[in-house]
Formats: structure tokens, C-alpha cells, sequence
């Protein structure tokens, strides 16, 4: 930091993409801090070391960072300034702010400039100053990619460069610059392993009216790809290109970007003279909304999921304190029942697998350190995905092991609760997550308790797992509401988790559906597509009034019915006594 | 238009101050159209003639303008465009979009001048066209003005300057214009008689660091409101020699100033060399959270309101079918009740006094021509408001006038469930009205109903009636949520309206107030001040469950208990039944 003359250098956990998982050789800040949450920006200046995270990486933060000299501040939380106040409050005149422009987005790179600019002091993005340290780095991966039949995409690459164009001539640009791997790959089809979980390809793309220059290491490409891009103009360049390519571009040219995706580094090499709109890139919606052979798709993936997990729950309960179960031999036994299902590519995600206290770690992750038996008497959570070429997957259930203590229950049928409110709601079009979030929050905030997370997410179609722009989460943020629409998957994930003691989520997918259109406008609802019962060991009917038992005998007889065609005699009589009415 | 070269003129139901409720000489929309209701904006072209109005006013606006060359536009229906869409797509190159700049704000006039330059059209701000054709128009007012006792506002003018000083400090700013006759009147601890039912006083002031410039007629102020502003250090200045003054400034000042809010024409002749800092009236949040004081007059104000509605409730039923009773008369005999209770100033709007189909009209509003008689057998509608010395009420009703078809009670319940179940949220600080809203809709959404107005609006002390910046709706929009905070009084009023048929409302005013403190944050509850019965003679308890009927008993406790100590014995045996559990 000397020798660059930088007086603060920020590291945030992010790739040359927005990504949100980042491949090994981006883990810079995991390597500078210990912490291996996947959200938080790291913070150093001559002496002093500080790390932002949010609430559910609190516990698990203060954990990595004991013994460290890093001060962990907790975003959101009364009195702890956000990364941008504290650089306001301590950049002082003639300092420079450090940052290596590739790795942190146009829109964040702009408001470190403000506050440069207003405190006197001055920017320095162009150098990676983590590299200089990190000797042993990870290479860049080279693993192959290959097409998506469009069996599974239901829309050819060339039907969607003819709607992206559109959005483009609506804007009056003609041409996009697109970096967000999971936009890149639905566009064109393609899905790769970059990443460990999210089936992506390193890339950019420039999208034109006419063809298209796509930036990959072209070495990756299966054959069906190459014919596809051949098809539709898309030429490939080396990786880094884009660099160099993008300043070369005239004034002739209107280029749509997003803002909030563009990294700030490529923001900044756009020569002065081309006219640039910046709006959300119109593929997030695009691929936010699935189409009839993608929901056809998913509501197979999680059928094949579901009875993985009801072959999964019948084993725990049979099996646990008979046989050696701990939290990494559990996952990975249910992903042996997913695999078995066929057309299983890969898990989706990481998996969380914590039992007792490790469930009230909300992004826990079980390592060899930390990996405990599964006994009875206590709840184990498991939060799991699985990536079918059917789909990803996004599923958490908690099951009681044995015979579990009153306010375990308790708190299980409160998540029970909301999770099916929520399932429940009946709305009209336009309405938002942040509208709906109430009923999921209304058992828990009426008894002074909450969950220190969003409700759900969007989930990509083997992509990233946590998918824009809609979700369900009540705080509301400027630009940061998209009303729901018809053949959006998201999750439905509420959740309580008491320190030191146990830790609960229940989590499904809903399909938005339209229903009535009247008078009064377009109704619509969800439509639950994971079918795997709410533990009734871990249920307390006195809890739950008649509409709320009504709602859980309604969901548990849907996943009896559906299920059973597909299970054997022996497991359906077990279903059925996990499915019975209370 | 011809002789001005205009060939669209935009004419809004706006004064020079965009208040909610233009004095009777900037009636040019009502003048122009015929329509009466709030809210409107009428576009002229040489050969055709529209208004756009929203929801409230559909049916009315439809009816008033029968026999009309005029086209309604409905704000919101599918296919109906926003003016500004309208233009976009009708104004050609060369021609000229024209308003008075003074009626339309900087933000509308803004993208009325961006929508000129995008089609190749020029605008036309200066003149106001209606004034030449409208010869009889009324004189702005000259009616006294008075200032308002700290034993009702609570806090001093000097108090409030320095409170607003800091916001401009915070900002950097060392002037600030305000032009909001709400916010100056409590700012300065005034109030006046220039708009009907608001008690407001037209005027516009720029306040500086250590003094304040006011613009408005000198001879209404008395002597307490002369003998403050001299503690203050307030000139007082002719009405409009702000637009003179405000082009004397100069480059040194920063000025603050709120686009939303600010008219065109004074945004415009603001010198280019001023700094602007564009940000919210910070009057709007302060005015809006009330204080201790404010707050314990308002429930003085609410109580006294509750006892005058329940004589007027009781003297309805035993009465209706006996003698003659209007819908006019009948709000006048409801205002006779209220002055009876004391320090009554007048009505806090305009009543709206409907009786069976009229009540289908949400802003419906009696005439001479309209007034019907109230029978037994229908329903009967009473929303109005009392401007108190301790403050100003809004309160609707809904009354079975005799035995009512079973569909009415079962509506009847249905809004009661909606207002009681907002009624009853419990929510964390930092949740906006938008989050909890899906209380209120869910039981109409839930049967493929809604209604088509917000749900609540915050509520001024002697000043506008609806009042910003908090309420309750679901439409999320940029820049227009606000977290409900400590101190916010604010509406909950819930309807249906089935036209031709029956109008349901029901409102209550409710206080927002903090809870319980723990480790998941400030919580949040509502009190209702409003202490009504819901007329139980229109209540089905079959369509409740047992959480909303303890909901309903609840409030009835809470109604019955409070009010007695005020009421004669005859009434208090009448409201024990009309309070009873179900």
C-alpha cells in the first residue's frame, strides 16, 4: 500500500463479473481475512484491518476473525457505519482510497470516487495490490463448457438476441455490453464449470445489432456451442480483450450497460464519446421469468427432489443413533438419493448440514473441524440444492431427531406458520415481494421475534441459485422491487436460529401463477412446487389456528398424492403417517 | 391557444403551492371541465378535450362529465396512458407544449419540457390562458389569520427554525425556499382561512441562517403572530414579490429546495449561479411525527369526536324512518354533536355523506340536486372530519339503516376484518406502510376483491387533512415509502363499493408507538385513537375466526370503557349494547 501510495485499499468478495459466487482465484478477501462467508468486503489501512458483513454472517464472522486483528462490522446493526460513512468519516485530504476497478462494480466505484472527491482525496483502481502478496493464487479455470439442449431452455439463443435487440432498440442503443456470467450463459445457451457450484464460463459479451463478440477462452467450447455461435454471428476473443476492444469503440454508438453489474474498471475505459444508457440489464427479467418448458422442467426437477428427501427423512429418522450419521455424511447421503434420480449434474450450491447449535449458524458449513454426530434428542437442518439438468434446486428442511424439547417445537410450527402464509397469499398484479413479506414475518414479529434474512430469492435455471430481481423481503431500497410475475420460481424460506442452541428453516419453491381476472384486476398466487412433508414429530397443533392446520393438511395430502405413484409400498405407508391430518 | 401558439395546454387541479385543496380562484381544472373532485389534470388540443383522473374519482368523473366533449382518462386502467405518455406520443415537432408554470411543479414541468425536447417541441410556461376566458373568477382570499397557542403545537417557531437550520446545515445549505402552505403554517405556528377546509394561509417564505423572508398579506397577521415573527426575525413581504426576489440572489448561497414541491416558474427564475441542493422539504418528515403535546391534544380531539359520533350513531338509529333525515342533514346534525363537545373550529374537509348507491361513490359529495333521503333497509356512509383546537379528526362509518340484504353485512364484516387486521399489526422500526398493507387487502384479495384507493394517509394538525410523508398502500413507488416512525398518526380505512348498489368504509386514526426493545430490534404497534362502535347490526360473526372476533370484541371493550365517563346514562346503556361481544 505504500509503495502504491494508498492509504485505504478495499477488497470486496466479488470477481471481474458481480458474480456471487467467485471461482478460487478471486478469493481474495477469504485469503487477506480468514472469513469464508460469500458476502463481505474487507477494509485496510497502515494499521488498522476492518471487515463488513451482514446479518447472517455475524456468528460465523466473529468466529473466523477471533484472534485476528480485524474488526468486524456488522451491516445494519445500530451504530456501525456503513463501509462508504466510514470512509467519509476517515479519508482525510491528500489520502488516496485503493482498489483494483475490475472487482467492484461501476455503481460502487463511483460512490468511492464521491467520497474521494469530496474529502480531498483521490482514487487508485488500476492496480490488483492482493496479487503482489498472493503467491500461491489459484490459476483461472479452464474446465470445458457445453450447450443446453433446448429441451431443457425452451428458447433458442437466437429467439433471444431478437428480444434483447428490441429492448436495445427501445433504449436507442445499438449496442450492450453484458458481464454477468449467469446473463452470458442464458443468452447463448451454454453452461461450463468455472465455478464450483453455478455451471458458468468465465466471459463478456458486446452485443450488436448484427453479430456479436463474445470473450471466453474459446478452448472451452463443445461443438454444439461453436455451431450455435456460428448461427447466430457470435465471434469468440480471448478472455481479456474486452479491455482493449471496448476502447476502441466510436462515437458513433449508444452502448447499453448496467450500471449496477459493469465492473468499474470497464466502465471507465468506454471512450468518452459513446453515448451510454444505463438501465438494469433487460436479461435479468428475461431470464427471472421462465418459460412454459423451463416450469415444465422444474416442476420435474423437484419431484425428483422431493422423493429424494422423503427417502433422505425416512433414512435419518430410521437410522439416527443406530448407525454413525454426522453432518457431512448426511449431505452427502442425500445427494446419493438425488443422484440416483437421474440427470443429476451437480450439487447447486454448498451445503449447509448443521445439527443442534451448528443450525443457528444460518450459512454454516460443515467442515472436517466441525463436523458432529447426529444424535437424538436435538434438530438437524439441512439446506441443500441440487442442480438436474431439469433445473436447480433450493430446499431446507429440519428434522426432529428422537424426542426434541417443547420450545424446539414451538419455534418449528412459528416457521411452519409462516412459511405457509406466505405459500398462502392471494394478490393482485403488480404487487412486490416487499408487499407480501408481512405474512411471512407477522408469526415471528408478533411475539417479538425475527429472522435476520431475506424470506426468499429468485433461484436460476442452472445458473446462480440466488437469481434477481424479485424476491421476498421487506425491506424496501431504492430500485430494489420488482413486482412478481407469472413464472417467476422463488424461494419461500423463513427461520429462527437461538445462539448456542438450535437452529430452524423450512424452505420451498412457489411458482407465481396467474388466477381470476375480474373487475378488480389480475389476481394471482403461488403454487408450491417442492412436495416434502413439515416434520409433524417437531409440530405443536395448540400453536396454529384452524386455517393455519388446514394449510399444512392441504400441503401434506399434495405431497402424499403427487409422491406416490413414485415410491415403493413400504415408502408410502411411512409417508402417509408423515402426511396424516392434524 | 391560437394566439398564444399553443397546441397543447396542461391544466391541473394545482394552486401556486401545490396544496392538496386549491382556493376557489384556482378552480381553472373544475372551470374548464365540470369535474369537481380533488384530484385531475385536463389537456386541451385545438380539436379535442381529456382528463385524467385515478380511481377515487372514476364513476364521479364519468357522471360530471356526461354530455361532455371531454374524454375520461382512467390513471391506472390497462390501456389508459399517463398524460405524459399522451404527449410523448401526440406532440409533434415544432409545436408547443403550454401551463401556467406556477400551477405545475418542478418535477412535472421538468418532464413536460424533457418530452418537448425529445419530440422537437418547444414550452410555453408564462401565461395563464384560463385567466383570460374566465371572467367572473372569485378573488384570492383576504380572511385573518391567527397564531396558534404552544399549549397546541407543542413546540416554538424558534424551536423549529433551529431544528430546520441544522437539515440545511446538514445539506450545506444557507437558504431554503419554502412554498407549501403546510409546512410555513407550522413552521411559524399559524393558522389561517384562505382555503376552505384546510386552515391555511397562502404564502411562500425563504428562510435564511438568522432571518426569514415571508411573502403574504401583512393585514392578515395578528398581533401574536407579529409579535413572534419579530422574536424570529421575519419580514413579512408582499404575496408575490417572491418571484422578484428570488432572481436577486446570488451565486454565494446554496438553497434548498424541494423539486416535488416547488412550482416551475420559481424553480426556473432561481439564477443560474445559486447552488441547488434538491432534496425533500425537511419540514415534511418533522411536521409529521407528532409531539407529546400534539399527541395528547389529538387524543382529546379523537375522544371528543368518538363521543359526538356515537350521539350522532345512536340518534340515526332510533331515528331514521321516523323523521326526515338527508344525506345532508344528516352530516350538519353529525357537525351539531361535534361543536356541542367544544373548541370546534370547523369541518376538517369537505363531508361525504352518502346514502345506499351513493355510497358506491368514494368521493362522493351531496348537492342540493343529489341529497336523498336516509331509509331503513340500506346502508348509509358518513366519512368527515373535525378541526379541533387540539386537533383534526378523519373518520368514516358505515351504518345499517334497519335490516340490510345479508350481502351487505357480509361486506360490512369483511372491511371490518381488513381495518382490525392492520389495525392489529405488530411490525420492527424501519417497516414502511407498503409492508403492511397486505393486512388490509388480504381479505378482499383473498375473494377476488379489492378496493381501489389507499388504504391510509397521515393525518395534519389543523393543516391539510391528508398529509405526508407515511400512509398505507401497496404500490411501491421511487422515492415515496417511509418508514412509519414513532408519533405518525395516520388513517386506516378500508372500503368496498359495488356500484349501484352499496359503499362500505370504515376509518379509524391510529397512532404509530413503539414496543418492545431485544435483540431483534425495535418493535412497532398501532394504537387506535378513534374510538367508534363497528355497527354490529351489519356484523356476520360467521365469516370470522376467532382471532378477528377478539379483534372486534377488543376494540369494543376499549370503545365502551373510555367513552363512559362521558356519556349520560341512556347512552351509556345504548352503547354497552352496541358494544356487547359476539
Amino acid at each position: 500500500m505504500k509503495k502504491a501510495g494508498v492509504d485505504f485499499y478495499i477488497v470486496p468478495s466479488a470477481d471481474f463479473h458481480q458474480s456471487e459466487y467467485a471461482g478460487a482465484y478471486f478469493a481474495a478477501r477469504k485469503f487477506m481475512t480468514g472469513f469464508t462467508g460469500s458476502a463481505g468486503t474487507a477494509l485496510f489501512t497502515d494499521e488498522e484491518a476492518y471487515l463488513w458483513t451482514d446479518g447472517r454472517y455475524f456468528i460465523q464472522a466473529a468466529q473466523q476473525l477471533q484472534g485476528s486483528t480485524i474488526t468486524l462490522m456488522k451491516m445494519g446493526e445500530p451504530g456501525v457505519p456503513t463501509l462508504e460513512k466510514f470512509l467519509e468519516e476517515h479519508v482525510k485530504e491528500g489520502q488516496t482510497i485503493g482498489f483494483d476497478g475490475r472487482v467492484v462494480s461501476k455503481g460502487m466505484g463511483t460512490r468511492y470516487t464521491e467520497i474521494a472527491e469530496k474529502n480531498g482525496a483521490s482514487i487508485s483502481y488500476r492496480e490488483d495490490l492482493i496479487d503482489k502478496i498472493w503467491t500461491d493464487r489459484p490459476a483461472l479455470s479452464t474446465n470445458p463448457a457445453f450447450h443446453l439442449d433446448i429441451q431443457y431452455t425452451g428458447e433458442t439463443a437466437e429467439s433471444k438476441l431478437a428480444r434483447i435487440r428490441e429492448e436495445m432498440t427501445k433504449e436507442g442503443a445499438d449496442l450492450h455490453v453484458l458481464t454477468t456470467l449467469d446473463d452470458i450463459c442464458w443468452t447463448f445457451n451454454f453452461r461450463g464449470d468455472d465455478v464450483r457450484y453455478s455451471p458458468l464460463v468465465y466471459s463478456y459479451c458486446l452485443i450488436a445489432m448484427d453479430h456479436v463478440d463474445l470473450y471466453m477462452d474459446a478452448a472451452k467450447a463443445d461443438q454444439q456451442m461453436l455451431d450455435d455461435f456460428a448461427k447466430n454471428q457470435v465471434t469468440i476473443h480471448p478472455y481479456n480483450d474486452i479491455y482493449q476492444d471496448i476502447q476502441k469503440l466510436t462515437g458513433g454508438h449508444t452502448l447499453l450497460l448496467d450500471p449496477g453489474r459493469l465492473n468499474y474498471a470497464l466502465y471507465n475505459l468506454i471512450p468518452e464519446d459513446v453515448t451510454k444508457v444505463e438501465k438494469r440489464n433487460p436479461e435479468i427479467l428475461m431470464k427471472a421469468v421462465k418459460n412454459e418448458t423451463e416450469i415444465a422442467n422444474i416442476r420435474q426437477a423437484e419431484l425428483k427432489d422431493s422423493v429424494a428427501h422423503v427417502r433422505f427423512m425416512k433414512w435419518l429418522k430410521e437410522n439416527v443413533g443406530k448407525e454413525k450419521i454426522t453432518e457431512i455424511s448426511a449431505s452427502d447421503k442425500l445427494d446419493e438419493f438425488r443422484a440416483e434420480m437421474g440427470n443429476f449434474l451437480r450439487p447447486s450450491f454448498g451445503p449447509i448440514s448443521s445439527y443442534g447449535e451448528h443450525g443457528a449458524i444460518v450459512h454454516y458449513s460443515a467442515t472436517p473441524e466441525t463436523n458432529v454426530e447426529l444424535k437424538p434428542g436435538a434438530l438437524y437442518l439441512t439446506d441443500t440444492g441440487a442442480g438436474f439438468y431439469e433445473g436447480s434446486t433450493d430446499v431446507t428442511r429440519t428434522y426432529a431427531l428422537g424426542e426434541v424439547p417443547q420450545i424446539m417445537k414451538d419455534h418449528f410450527t412459528l416457521v411452519a406458520i409462516s412459511n405457509l402464509s406466505l405459500a398462502n397469499v392471494k394478490f393482485k398484479e403488480g404487487a412486490c415481494g416487499q408487499n407480501l413479506d408481512y405474512e411471512a414475518r407477522r408469526p415471528f414479529w408478533e411475539r417479538n421475534l425475527d429472522f435476520n434474512h431475506g424470506t426468499g430469492h429468485g433461484v436460476g435455471y442452472l445458473l446462480n441459485i440466488h437469481e434477481g430481481p424479485a424476491g421476498f423481503n421487506w425491506r424496501i431500497r431504492e430500485g430494489a422491487y420488482t413486482p412478481l410475475q407469472e413464472g417467476m420460481v422463488i424461494t419461500d424460506e423463513p427461520g429462527i436460529y437461538i445462539e448456542g442452541s438450535h437452529g430452524i428453516r423450512l424452505e420451498n419453491e412457489v411458482l407465481v401463477r396467474k388466477g381470476v381476472k375480474n373487475a378488480y384486476g389480475q389476481f394471482m398466487y403461488l403454487e408450491t412446487l417442492t412436495l416434502i412433508p413439515f416434520d409433524l414429530d417437531a409440530i405443536n397443533p395448540d400453536l396454529m389456528s384452524e386455517r393455519e392446520k388446514e394449510w399444512l393438511n392441504a400441503y401434506h395430502r399434495k405431497v402424499y398424492e403427487t409422491l406416490c405413484p413414485m415410491l415403493n409400498v413400504e415408502e408410502q405407508e411411512w409417508l402417509k403417517k408423515y402426511t396424516r391430518a392434524i
